[in-house]
């Protein structure tokens, strides 16, 4: 019951990690994520919106400036898209030196079924002119970061906009948003890190000239310095993650198992292309073998589901996972560093004794 | 973006609070807690449970063992009750030496309406002994704590497991219980700390001889060393919490808002009697003023709503509030500490910037 000594966690990663939690790892064994076990971020408060008051506002450089209520947006006709959902600083506190940030682990994900309109139907519908560049989607929340009062705002190419996938959402998993998921709409966005899935969406803005905003200038951008202007955060890289098998230490998550064999279940996926193939190693990274691989879910970016039977011989072991996706990337077994904490796709490191 | 010195939360309590969620301070606007929003503090790990595979056993010091199925509970006349929920540690990350469990602040506490089966009358039903002393409930979870193997188990004296209130829930808010929440079955004590209420009940055992097992021996007792017995953690002291106001600063979580007019709000509970007062200082605590208190619920051990209207004049200030219950316990300005890190129900201190 002594306090550390060593450098730890700060009070303001701790009041972070208070409030934003991650996907407890034995939820790995849903296909879909139940509501409340799904990782959330929220940068600033989640509002408390009336619904019968909202309204979805699309305008800037369009032909013909939209204002829907949640009714309109109901009345059209709807699309469902199964997508994985990472934070893109999943990973950020085992990296070092640590930026100081929301401490994720590894269970910054969720998987969930996302139910509303088409983004490219209404964004045609509304016009954008010739010259647009960049789609900016605003949140009903508002804080200050990096010293800037601000509300959410994140923009898309309008390429990306306009691609198939992305979803004006007002269900989750069947029923309206909750609160913390950003009732009554959002951004859906497959393929791509967590902040871009922007939360209480009630303002399109369409741009003739590229999006300057803090989170996509500043914020979410792979870099070694705070000179460097670096490159913007987009599409998930590949991972795996593993349901830690047998039971938990309290003090530690390591755990125990009874030796035998023993089924090692987990999930992968990939924002850039299918999951290809996904290993384990029950020597820490040594050596690999290949896993089974079942796709649950037609949509690219919903994550699949890997199995390998392992026969745990006594003695302490560290179980890994690696995926590989279509374009060929692998997770490293190192963290690769960066100012942020972004895109930490390390292979994770479950610690199990077998007794 | 640099990393602090300063001795820190460990990584085996960072483990713990990435799984392990507080209740977001905003959630305080609702009075009951969205599904997602409301705390959780997990021992081990959350079950995955084939509803039709499940029983509920009632044995030991009985005239008539009971084996249940979920739909012979469903079968059995319902009560509904509201109960605001904390954990017992709330607030351990605030003592000093910090007590190394999890590390909560302030938010380990949510209120919901639980549906189910009164417990007294399943008890009945089965008859306990004469001699019976002590009800134990076990959960399906399990793990290895202070180094023993076990399941997650608590007792109750049998005069308050057959007191008005304690109930065997199969929903929450309506719906059936979500898994992180106990589904199908959990046991529900209004007024008492988090511990209590078992999640994913699957045995009653009525015992003649007081319980020992780890989690009322060892762990939730209120002590200064190890060697001395202690007491048991019971029924929650009272505690008020506001939802911070303005907007937050992503950082530090601090607040900014505009100076004038601020309507002040949050809840208050106490698991020993109704709230009395709730109190409102806006100078970290050397002075007090009341706020007006509204009951919206007729349980006894459901949160109340508080409100307090603030003129913010420009530059720093520490709000604070606190409640005194129908005994006569008032929050403490400054934490109690024990080895545990347990009951630490002192005020909370909201930093806020008029500017």
């Amino acid at each position: 019951m002594a306090v550390s000594s060593e450098p730890g966690i700060t009070f303001d990663e701790l009041r972070l990690a208070a409030r934003n939690h991650g996907m407890p790892l034995e939820a790995l064994r849903w296909s879909l994520t139940p509501a409340g076990m799904h990782y959330l971020l929220i940068h600033y408060d989640v509002p408390l919106v009336d619904p019968a008051g909202f309204r979805l506002d699309v305008r800037g450089a369009v032909a013909q400036p939209l204002a829907l209520t949640l009714e309109d947006l109901r009345a059209r006709p709807a699309v469902d898209v199964v997508a994985t959902f990472e934070c893109a600083g999943n990973g950020r506190a085992l990296l070092e030196p640590r930026p100081v940030s929301q401490p994720w682990l590894n269970e910054a994900v969720g998987t969930a079924r996302w139910t509303g309109v088409p983004l490219a139907a209404l964004l045609e519908e509304a016009g954008p002119s010739r010259d647009a560049v960049d789609i900016v989607f605003c949140g009903l929340d508002r804080g200050v970061e990096g010293e800037l009062e601000q509300r959410y705002e994140r923009s898309l190419p309008l390429a990306e906009a306009m691609g198939a996938g992305c979803v004006l959402a007002y269900e989750m998993n069947g029923s309206p948003l909750l609160p913390q998921h950003g009732f009554p709409l959002r951004l859906v966005v497959p393929g791509w890190y967590g902040m871009t899935n922007v939360k209480w969406l009630t303002e399109i803005l369409v741009l003739e000239e590229p999006f300057t905003g803090y989170q996509v200038t500043s914020g979410y951008r792979l870099r070694q310095t705070e000179e460097e202007e670096g490159q913007p955060v987009t599409r998930m890289r590949p991972r795996s993650l593993m349901a830690p098998p047998g039971i938990p230490l309290f003090e530690t998550r390591d755990r125990v198992a009874a030796p035998g064999p023993l089924l090692l279940e987990g999930r992968a996926w990939s924002g850039r292309a299918p999951i290809a193939r996904v290993e384990v190693s029950v020597d820490g990274g040594e050596t690999w073998a290949d896993a089974e691989l079942t796709r649950e879910f037609d949509d690219p970016h919903a994550w699949c589901a890997w199995s390998f039977l392992w026969e745990a011989t006594p003695g302490d072991h560290v179980l890994c996972s690696r995926a590989t996706d279509e374009t060929g990337d692998t997770q490293p077994l190192e963290a690769e560093w960066n100012l942020g904490g972004y895109e930490n796709n390390a292979v994770q490191r479950v610690n199990v004794r077998a007794r």
